[in-house]
């Protein structure tokens, strides 16, 4: 397991955001950013702003949960609040952006961004290097994309799997179709993966990397990645976030393929709610 | 917080353990050891043997628990099944060292152990070498011992808090009455804190230690013990063993009057039973 949820900000979304911040040329530097993110995203912008030395406005709606903007704010942000839900506030942060020239930072369509993911498979291949199978959960493809640039590039054999929730499956199905498909072309739901929930941008540079890329697709349901979040809480004592768990539950359904494979599981983070922690240690504990 | 529960075999005791293995002579080493663990110790003398290369027989009582020996039998201990308690199996294995003339690894009785557990402050003070107080607790004291010389060595005037709990507070009163107290001297029962509770050995080398180097010992709660790993679990996501709360709640009880000291927080291992994971995730969340 390669333990993002260990990382600063709690996930691994500090290596692109930090990236993306150290990148701006030295105007766009001065002027600051934008971003529109009450998760983990915008946290780690706050956090790579902090760093850099570098200004920036964090994007929120009005129904922000009040314990994440508590923590935002811990955290040092400038947060602007503006729209009733991330769609809105998504709209409110690029025309900020755009009529002040700010450099927008998306958090996963910026190839700095995914560039930073990337480090992660560097650092996969230096303990590993002759790892087999990396699975990695897939939201918009930031991560996927990045770590399988990195490892691809210096093994070639090594297979991708994305690992991803039954209840939003936009990335594999628009791979599948071979287009970005749009929010009403997809059956989708509530997730315990809240952090790889939601539809996928038009035009995503992630779209044909992930493509390239990406071995295979493993769609998995709700139940896994409750199965799979009780695993790693009782086994392996990391306290993770649903999207971490379907990159388990992944690995477990192709377990009998892999063999003798070494395989990592990406922890992608930490950041779950209280109440969803309880709700897994309530039920019995079963191996993933 | 030195978190010591992502530490391999899920607690400090490896450090030790291998200390005390490889510093074994040639000929004591071709014999191989002998301790009596079912816990931390046991798993982690395992751990060293296999890593050294030397034989090791595990005496562990009648009445183990499955999951404990399960655990063992997994990491490929040697077990050998005598007695019906903790101290008659502990008085079997001392038996059997001697009669084969085996080296018996005590758990904190061994200068070793000691050392090795003293590469703990050595990187306290590598990442922290302004270090004002440590926070760390107590059971037979051999953690707290090499902790505190190896702080001590470099920071005088760091302080080194021993925490305990109040409810197996063997070496704190052994410490104020200037003598080693026999278990019917001092009030006990059971804890949370299970790696640390206890009486202490006749003529351990730890009581000198700890007398010289401990500068106040902090006796807590079970409801202070339990709120710290309340608050590691939610708030820092991280789960862990009774004993490592215990140095949580000695933090607790104490952060008034530290004002802007650098303090370190010990967190000594994650062996926790998965029951009581689900306790404390049932009861109400609160700050420590």
């Amino acid at each position: 397991m390669k333990r993002e949820d260990l990382q600063h900000t709690g996930s691994f979304k500090l290596r692109g955001a930090l990236n993306a911040v150290l990148s701006l040329d030295p105007r766009a530097r001065r002027r600051g950013v934008v971003v529109a993110s009450t998760g983990n995203h915008g946290l780690a912008v706050t956090h790579a702003l902090a760093i850099a030395g570098v200004r920036g406005t964090i994007v929120v709606p009005r129904t922000i949960d009040p314990a994440k903007r508590a923590r935002l704010e811990r955290a040092g942000a400038k947060l602007l609040v503006c729209g009733d839900d991330s769609v809105e506030t998504e709209a409110a942060a690029r025309a900020i952006a755009a009529n002040r020239r700010l450099h927008y930072v998306s958090p996963y369509n910026d190839a700095a961004v995914v560039a930073g993911q990337g480090t992660l498979g560097l650092e996969i291949l230096e303990d590993l290097p002759d790892v087999d199978a990396v699975f990695v959960a897939v939201g918009g493809g930031g991560l996927i994309s990045g770590v399988a640039a990195a490892i691809k590039s210096a093994r070639r054999s090594a297979r991708v799997y994305g690992c991803i929730p039954a209840r939003s499956p936009f990335m594999s199905r628009s791979v599948r179709a071979g287009r970005i498909l749009g929010l009403e072309e997809v059956d989708s739901g509530e997730t315990l993966s809240d952090a790889t929930a939601g539809g996928i941008e038009e035009r995503a540079i992630t779209f044909d990397l992930c493509r390239e890329l990406v071995d295979e697709f493993v769609e998995v349901g709700e139940d896994e990645i409750r199965r799979a979040m009780a695993t790693l809480l009782f086994d392996a004592r990391a306290v993770v976030e649903g999207a971490a768990a379907v990159a388990l539950a992944g690995w477990s359904r192709k377990r009998r393929s892999l063999g003798r494979a070494k395989s990592v599981v990406l922890l992608c983070g930490a950041n779950v709610d209280p109440a969803l922690i309880r709700k897994i240690a309530r039920a019995p504990a079963r191996r993933a």
